[in-house]
């Protein structure tokens, strides 16, 4: 055994960002390169996927493309959001705690945070947060964000996301989704996109593109948009503003056609449900948190770990409790699975 | 002849941003699609540019690789000055005039703006702005961005460029150049990427890629890494940092390879130069500017320019003098030049 | 005759900021110093404030005192436009050349700056940057803010005010006023302060009392609440809220009360026109604008500007052309005058 | 009884920012008010205060008279970091909850909170949060800020500050100490400032005087300038720069000379204690926290509460446990405290 890393290119459990292009998204892209089209979308691709996106979110969605989700989440909050107002979210959430910044030093927004045990919100934890309503004094709490499915893999109910929602709305707020992995969480719950966003009141989603299978491309989804004017021209201030347009649309338009995007998300799902299967029942590993979507939390004696990341890439999610994460991306193998989960097993043995 | 403006698709010379995708670049994202590569950059492809940008830069350079041009300026601009501290540019430029305010918006930078005739700063220009050092009630002029081929269509010479730099850094400021058509300057002037900048001074370029045949690749290039701290967290809280970076650096990798970007660069500035000798000597059409890249700016009737945008896709650049530019890409065909010329021909006839 | 500069309490022409606090101002803020107020503006002071206000400005305006004239501008703009809105002024304006960047590095709002002869807006020269509404590309213009009296000492008339405002509402932008010297103006033109801003269809005004006698007090008067939403969280979260605010209020109450805005503005103007009165004749002594309020811009041999400048505190305002500015206070007495103008023929006909 | 609130003008025990000025602070304010000075802190008052800061805090400390704590937190913090790094404080810190969000809105601050059970932070609760060192995602921890005496009215001991200190700089982090209160926790524990600021470690302090006796008056206090640059720049740009800074100055030179500073703690701490003794005996009456400064925390049934805030302001802390806090001023009287005191018996008889 080696103690060098593995190679970038070896497969891996780290991120569904590894994962490349699904084939058919990249014929997508090739297929729209014909000729010239109009720039900043107002193209035929662009115009189409307004189309698609309506059919999946309802006769008023709207879709604003972006490059990426930090993109998508901090154009969203502006627009929710007037100057002197705050954003609630989970600790965990993305925004918090893995965008750098972006949105208090892009935006300037404030984000009240609240620990949860499993990073969804709930109209008693919102409360911890969303007061104060008319004093200058605290930063007035404007939006809720949640995450779906979570960063923690949890995956909210579609009565989750409405009692959410109702209460937000009840304080005078407007209701964010990052969809990061949205696909996930409604291919798991057996939903449509419009049931757990727009029938469940969230004004304005994140789609999220890139790790369902796209090279690069996320849209913001205006589903109220007395919830969120400006996002046009906060696009643009923001950086998110594609020229060559038509080939980000083209990602989006391929995934929400043909149910690709439906797949991809079984897919991932199925191999994260299989690997927490295969390895639940080895001594010493403990599958951390419930595996609702395409993420697999589970707690390993460190050298164990230490071992393992000598022959995949995977991270260490909280060196405390020794708890790792392993995502399955749209292109994880069953061999893939197969493999990791026989390593663990080897691993641990040789601790016991 | 209709009143309907053209279809998205036809061809047009609005832009360069209306061109799809290089097969060269296209196929080079295909190539690097298999398996899986480590999110966020550290992936072998941006490991191969890296050592392509030194080849080009100069051994000192590192690419931050981004999605578009605003995002660039605006990494690069935040990185090259203080919090205090303010950006010397001319009112023409992009990054005052065409980025929706991103600047200022997204990164709190002043601008101090300098009227010019052709596009281009010259060390006695930049000091009707480049003063009051020390006071606290000015804010401080920190970098000068100059831009290359400029919004004018003109390029600065070698020696345009060095006066600049050497005049910026004898007053302490830092020296940012905007290349988004920085491959047809070079090609047009005979000179290497290096020469223009590294060799001439300049601290961090704003390379383009997309409107020299990418789909969306641009880098913040570091020529003069202690001119520009942190650009790898500003590239993450400015929401430019792709997680599938594979696929941005193979573009750029693909332009730098085999001499693409400049032939395409080459092409689109002699489709400008040949366009331009078509209709100089027509009646009532007057070529504005020098023609110096891939751009041609002329002087028409009002009425014959409404006509012509009712078969080709153009910009009015100014309604007050009736001029307006035309655009050449790297798929620009002869063809395109030849009915775009007889067009104009015909329309100018008609009046006549 | 030394060259070692003039000792700080000398008394100079240098800013009406040189000036102390008038002795009513002084007594007013002494009379409220008595027992506890409750603190952040719900205090007996600031009520009684609010009433003085409405009977200056009519029965809508409400007033929020902030710290500074920055403060005042920055909080103003900020609530009357949206996060991707900007600002249109003149290239002269204190928001543009004289507060550090604050505008646009506390508050993220892009300038759109116009060159004028006299310091003056109008309609015509504010359609040369008011222009490109809808166009992402353009940070959209959403306010304008004019300076009365201007930076150059000139005036608005009501009428012009008018047009300017007018116009602004016609393209669908807010107007605010910038009246770090409004008294000074009203004075001058022998009208109300209400004659000036709400009769003339301004919106915001930033309120100034510092230079009128003051310690410290300003305050954003906003006249068109719909055209300025969060005033008093804006006020907070910009750093302008005072604690003890019953003594900001009490400063402005007493310029308000008894005419003392009135008096000390009439006569820092009759200190001016005295001023440009006795040096006009003088030779080589060229007043170069027209004297208008309480500043005098003069033209003079730079080796009679050095000399002087030993004797007294003043700034030259151009290097190129040797213009000065002369500004008169509130304590400027006909005795300061005298000396100074009499040290000006001195000098200038040592040069003689 | 009656159920409308008391006047704006009765003795409370909301803040300490509801007494008024210390005659002497008053008074000095009067005396510099002759003649003229030197605009924006080049004036003879300001020089004094530097000396007199020198003397208190050693010979490397320069302050920058700033009009608010709000204003001196954000402008130390904003130099204390760079674009991308992130401020480390106690979730209950006065910059999070009590700010209205200016640190993030105004300056883009990105804030890593830290619950604690008494205001306090340690080295280990420090590195729940200051890691991810060099990461992109993790907005970069760049300074601690503690708050001394802290918000829930303890105070840290010099070996605690020095604790933190040590621990932030092993960690590359830079310290500031908000010291709204300071005077209070140095009279306290009986040392100097100087004691728990310079000698302590700490980088930067903005230091308190309108709750100590002033009108309005903070400053940034410096105390490493390699910690801290920019901040002369900072201030003006943060809408903090006093035209007539004379007036702030002299009211920190007041503070600071005869000991005001330190008769005015030592004053309402005695106060604080006082009350705590006579209330703490009470049936029904907790006193919540530890009475080190000028605070004092307690828990009463909500009935009494209601009854006693229609008779004396003060403010509900928590409205979920019941505490309330009572904060006590240079100006309160052992009257004061003698009448509050036995009207809370009163009020708690009642219910008994």
């Amino acid at each position: 055994m080696t103690s060098t890393p593995p190679p970038s290119t070896w497969r891996g459990f780290a991120s569904d960002n590894y994962a490349g292009i699904h084939p058919e998204v990249l014929a997508a892209i090739a297929e729209v390169n014909a000729g010239h089209q109009v720039a900043y979308g107002d193209d035929d691709v662009t115009a189409a996927l307004d189309e698609t996106i309506r059919a999946h979110f309802g006769p008023d969605a709207v879709a604003f493309p972006v490059f990426n989700g930090t993109g998508a989440n901090v154009v969203a909050l502006q627009a929710m959001t007037r100057r002197w107002e705050a954003v609630v979210c989970a600790a965990s959430a993305h925004v918090n705690v893995d965008e750098g910044g972006a949105p208090e030093h892009g935006a300037g927004l404030k984000l009240w945070t609240i620990p949860t045990s499993d990073g969804k919100l709930t109209p008693q934890l919102i409360d911890t947060q969303a007061w104060g309503f008319g004093d200058v004094h605290r930063a007035q709490p404007g939006a809720v964000t949640i995450t779906e499915s979570t960063e923690l893999g949890t995956v909210y109910s579609v009565d989750e996301i409405r009692a959410v929602a109702d209460h937000a709305h009840r304080l005078g707020m407007r209701v964010h989704l990052d969809g990061a992995r949205l696909a996930n969480a409604a291919a798991a719950l057996g939903v449509t996109l419009r049931d757990l966003t727009t029938d469940a009141g969230v004004d304005v989603v994140s789609f999220g593109g890139t790790k369902n299978g796209a090279m690069l491309s996320e849209a913001v989804v205006v589903l109220n948009p007395e919830a969120a004017p400006g996002v046009d021209f906060l696009r643009k201030t923001s950086m998110q503003l594609a020229s060559k347009m038509r080939f980000i649309s083209a990602q989006l338009l391929a995934l929400l056609s043909n149910d690709l995007w439906h797949r991809n998300a079984m897919h991932s799902n199925a191999m994260a449900a299989e690997l927490a299967a295969r390895v639940s029942g080895l001594p010493d590993v403990v599958i951390a948190r419930p595996v609702q979507a395409n993420a697999v939390f589970a707690v390993l004696p460190p050298e164990v770990t230490a071992r393992l990341q000598e022959r995949f890439r995977f991270y260490t999610w909280d060196q405390g409790t020794g708890e790792v994460r392993w995502m399955c991306s749209w292109d994880t193998t069953l061999e893939d699975v197969e493999a990791f989960a026989a390593a663990i097993a080897d691993e641990v043995s040789v601790r016991a």
